[in-house]
């Protein structure tokens, strides 16, 4: 018998997807992104300068930061303060690395762009909607910035979008929640573009392993999902 | 001439508060509280065992933690890390102190409640909107302790809230926003108790020195405001 | 009946005040303060430089930073290391603003002070004590800097002084000890210049509340207390 | 024209690989791994007792730490002192899960292994070495713990490689040295198993994006290069 | 022409020490050590309880900890925070083991003494006035504990000082001041017993070395030093 | 009955000593230095720029790191990573100030050296192996830099090496091994010139104390050994 989803969704679903855009006022993108149960306010702000290796380069850069809220679980779960997990990092540079392939850094100029993840209630699923909200934010920012006169045009050159994948009793499940990801003997993450070309994936085997052929079926359910994605951003 | 409020209230005057409660869902008390521009989400976790100077005494505890995401200002502010500033201890510490006026730890038990305050937004007063807005989610979380049959009954014995009063060119203004905030040349936050007695008064002239008369006029500012708070928690 | 004060003295009474100055060579300033069985040594040097956000503006800064030695207590207290507590944090920002509010930044120009306090022996108020004797040290070393002409002349324009005042068993008490502070309901400290205008006021009710009766009363202790302090500070 | 590889190899072909197994004596396994150029020392130690998570359920764990040696690059490159880099967090959690998908951690009972690949001189793949000869030095030492008697037997249960694949110029290359990973669009990882199932898979595009296509060439290289990986860790 | 000592001291002269007992009054042994210029503050604790690698073998254990306050120099001195610095350090640990070298643990039992050492003035000599005023802090300490009968008899079973030799242009001098301190290529510190047996001898040529017939002549000064401390300790 | 060495060495026996030179390619010094189980790679490398303290007075320095990988003793060590312990400080500084000796700094010109010292393997004995091996690794490293024009002549200027002596049941043995360094009463280093000059001497009696004859058959044991490291160094 085949695993039957806590919430009846089919094997190839999404959860509903939703972005409040404009939901603080003083960052020039802030979109609380929403997936299902999952909330990651993404607030992105662009200021002057860049790191040292680039300076003097003409280009600018894209940097990341993502956290949990203490609250944002059903156990409260300690702010990292002296140092960040290993989870917190590959997260974050995760997100900074997909969301750096959406831009034209010379187009940007001598920019640095934060992109802040703040996870305010997490089902699973929440580094792939901090890419996703994330790069609604960063559009808006930058036409922002074009309407304030700060750019001539938007340097965007690509739609970027993210989606997890799980392996529950050897099938696999499109954007899987807390429930879900637990029982998943295999986890994915997909970031694409706008074409489906594919700019990270990350798939890792817990306790067991995974064949070429499950890995098809894999990326055929992540690009069905960022093709939903996609349209969603859009709108 | 007198100073102009810039959103024209009176002297006297509070900006508009809300509270949106169950603003999360995995915390057991979560509310969202509004003063003007200010947003601070504040989170209630509850959790068995108390700190060691209390094992055994049969005694709960209250701490509270405090934070701004780096989008809430203008200015991108870089998130504390490797320690926490000066500034952000002094007011988890006053959130702390302030919402324990609130509480009969002898009735809780040996549970610790943590409450966290995270600024989404900042416009001045994000200190005593945390303890306003703290208080609506801590009396949340009790109930639904209560409720879920954790508790026998809510140990809450005190309503709490507070307000700041700021002086500028030597008149006293309830409230202030960021832009008052600047040009004030004394600090002060109140945090009193449902019959108007002062849990904690904390009041600082950044450059000038006030006189006793002044303080008076001060706490009858307080006081009134605080009055309002108290009605607004109530609903 | 009323609290009996364990060392005999009035409820208006400080405890004996003196100021060994000059205690070491290589300061500019350097005062021996001792409140009773309270003993801080204050320590105040000038170096020129000031931080980034004055850089330019012809203005001073003055900092200020505080710590208990291990053995100042009965029971020995392990050094801050690896981060400052929020009370030595509180307690040092405090004693920086106070300070501040005796200077004219622009008549010193662009130096900065440091006042260290570094508590010898611990028998409460180390806080109002290093305010006080840190006053002292401050003149002295403006005074120094003078004499070398290093200054043409003192930038001090205003005396300082700071006490504590407590109540225990619903009255107040000026000054507490050790034995009175743990006593205590509510805690006081109140910075107050040569004017008797307040610099700044801090009261927290552990565990209670007071009234604005009370606070009166409170006040006038601490200006009956800040009163003999600048006498004794000029002596 | 087709990237002409510095070394002159095939574009499927792999660099020389070593194992100079009990490099050091005291650890029960110790293995200097060669890849061309690159080498690491993998060291592995087992000591009793698990993780909080795991305390009483009679399962092992293994853990794994990485370092380069200042001296390991033309540029020295400084430790990592007050904090790891996110680099070298997500590398030794990388060798951490492939190499604990090689073990039956119920048949390891309460032990813990760590695996420590300290790099001597890096030329790139330096992660995948560690994984590949962390792997024989793991297998070194449960059998040493075999002969020892402190273990019936070895609870290693799959043989376990990791190879790298670079697309430079659209074309793809199996384990790139450290000029063509400069050169490289997308940098692949590959870990599999003696059945060529896939324990983990992560890709990355730096400033580019790669089709569908690709990553199925990307994977045949890789599966070649992890057989003769397997065939060599055997000898 | 020999080096003239700035203070016009015999080449084998001691700076005046002297040693004022119950400096505080809050810990058992308190003694501001005065050698010349140099003050150190050293006060001795006494706390049940011993390292974990010494429970359960009925010893007990002395530690050692060193700190200059900022005031002590001329140029004020920032304080260790975050991190001791090597030299603070390698003070501490010599303290340390110096000062153990006094004490029979057997007798002692499960105690753990700390000697803090705090140079409140510093001109040279700050570790072997902390070693040499440390052990009369010490044996206060001990004879406090045996008078309030928490110690049968004092554990204190040698008597130790400590000097500092230096070497100035080829010749050596005894106890050095700060200027001779700049000026020596040879720097020596000797910890003797009341036997005149070595606890420990460091000598380090700064930029040059020195000879076995100069490390002789350093050894007679030392032991010339040490016996006028010892002498000095007694009174 | 006299102390029997446990690998059958005389009393002033040396383990035996050997240099592989050129262990790895891309540090221009490398040198796996081995004194019987002991195995320290030393790398040297060369930048331009000096610290603060030097900048624009024409003269280089040189500073040094010490550790140990976790596997090189039978029960694996953590990695100091927060911070370095004192014992590490204090060796690393030591190795420093050895090889400071060596070099002529004016004739170097500013140049920053540093000497890695990381132990594969550790059997006691580390630190002076890691002065006596970085001095053939600084040596090798010098040259290179000539042979590559980076440098007119070598600034080498003295030869350094470093030996152990410990004093087992009263009498002194050269070059202890672990075995021996646990039992030894007394723990001694010494490091030379080429003339047997000293350039440091540190002797720490562990529970005990010694003789000045003691410390001179120390000392004639520590030449011996010195020469015929020497000797080794220059084959």
């Amino acid at each position: 018998m085949a695993w039957q989803r806590p919430d009846s969704r089919q094997f190839n679903e999404l959860r509903p997807i939703s972005f409040v855009r404009e939901f603080t006022k003083f960052a020039p993108g802030s979109v609380l992104t929403k997936c299902g149960d999952t909330q990651v306010l993404c607030t992105v702000t662009i200021q002057p300068g860049v790191p040292k290796f680039l300076e003097g380069t003409g280009k600018g850069w894209l940097t990341a930061e993502y956290r949990m809220l203490p609250g944002a679980t059903v156990q409260r779960q300690p702010r990292e303060l002296m140092k960040l997990s290993g989870r917190t990092q590959e997260i974050q540079r995760l997100i900074g690395r997909s969301l750096r392939a959406s831009l034209d850094f010379k187009a940007l100029g001598e920019y640095t762009i934060t992109v802040d993840a703040d996870v305010l209630q997490a089902d699973a699923g929440t580094r792939t909607a901090s890419i996703t909200g994330g790069y609604v934010a960063l559009a808006d920012a930058l036409n922002n910035m074009v309407k304030m006169g700060k750019l001539e045009k938007s340097p965007l050159c690509h739609q970027i979008a993210a989606i997890s994948v799980g392996v529950i009793e050897g099938e696999p499940f499109l954007d899987l929640n807390y429930i879900e990801d637990v029982a998943a003997e295999v986890d994915f993450n997909i970031v694409m573009n706008e074409e489906l070309n594919i700019i990270e994936v990350q798939g890792t085997a817990e306790e067991r392993s995974f064949s070429r052929h499950q890995l098809n079926r894999i990326l055929d359910l992540g690009e069905k999902g960022i093709q939903e994605l996609l349209a969603a951003q859009v709108k």
